[in-house]
């Protein structure tokens, strides 16, 4: 089974997750720039009371796995990402039916490897 | 269970669905600015005819709640997303099988909360 | 049954992906900036031992479609993207709950059609 996961994380967190992935074998992943707000609203932890939700710089990161390495690269992401602070990011784990290889036409975790 | 709801709107109606969202307790927001047509294929109402289709900038805004909320969530969206012409936008359901917020190490409905 | 169907092409194919697939009667995409990697890690076919892995420009399509319909789309992807060369892109099929259309609250297929 092929899980896809997708996290939300702080940009400056990019490159050692890219890193981390990479080690672990992971064999492609996908970055968008995006903005977003979780629990914080947007705030540091030095503002109180701010009035207004912000919107804050993010980078999506999406990547396609077999269901056997979810946990592992769970892990990954959240040592890669953590800031020390709220607002770290986020991740979630779907279900993914089939996979495409488009160079080769190889259908399901064959697409991946 | 969790469910990730996805809509692309038009941008014009992202604050006010920001704000429908943030009002309803819904916990975090992600917003992209994307390209795309629906069934009007980029044409306006006031044009026929019209020789290509054409892309036009919309926002995909993607939540994660709790399936109890998801009715009431994609009302907020009907409401808040519409501009009363074809075109508005649609919204997508899709199951998610866990949840990690980086911060806590929290996973599942309580890495939502 | 709905499914989502997410691929990664090269930006130089996607004007030839968009005609396949509104010649195949689909109604509506969603395309967005990303950069990536795949097996290839950012490389071309031309070099080799690249020191590091590079991000590369590529189109994230988004579209949803019955489920009847998912085969033949996967192949309309396979060869409006091919590019001859390894990196061309992949593709996703994901499941999806429920659809909502904004401008008439039709939900399901009939959000679709």
């Amino acid at each position: 089974m092929l899980k896809k996961i997708e996290c939300f994380i702080q940009p400056s967190r990019l490159e050692a997750l890219k890193d981390a992935l990479i080690e672990a074998g992971v064999g492609g992943m996908t970055v968008t720039d995006v903005r977003g707000f979780g629990r914080q609203r947007g705030r540091r932890e030095d503002e109180t009371g701010a009035p207004e939700v912000r919107f804050l710089e993010k980078n999506k990161i999406e990547i396609v796995v077999e269901e056997e390495i979810v946990d592992h690269v769970l892990d990954l992401i959240k040592n890669a990402a953590r800031t020390g602070t709220i607002g770290a990011g986020k991740a979630f784990v779907l279900p993914v039916e089939d996979a495409l290889r488009v160079s080769t036409s190889e259908t399901g975790k064959r697409a991946l490897s």
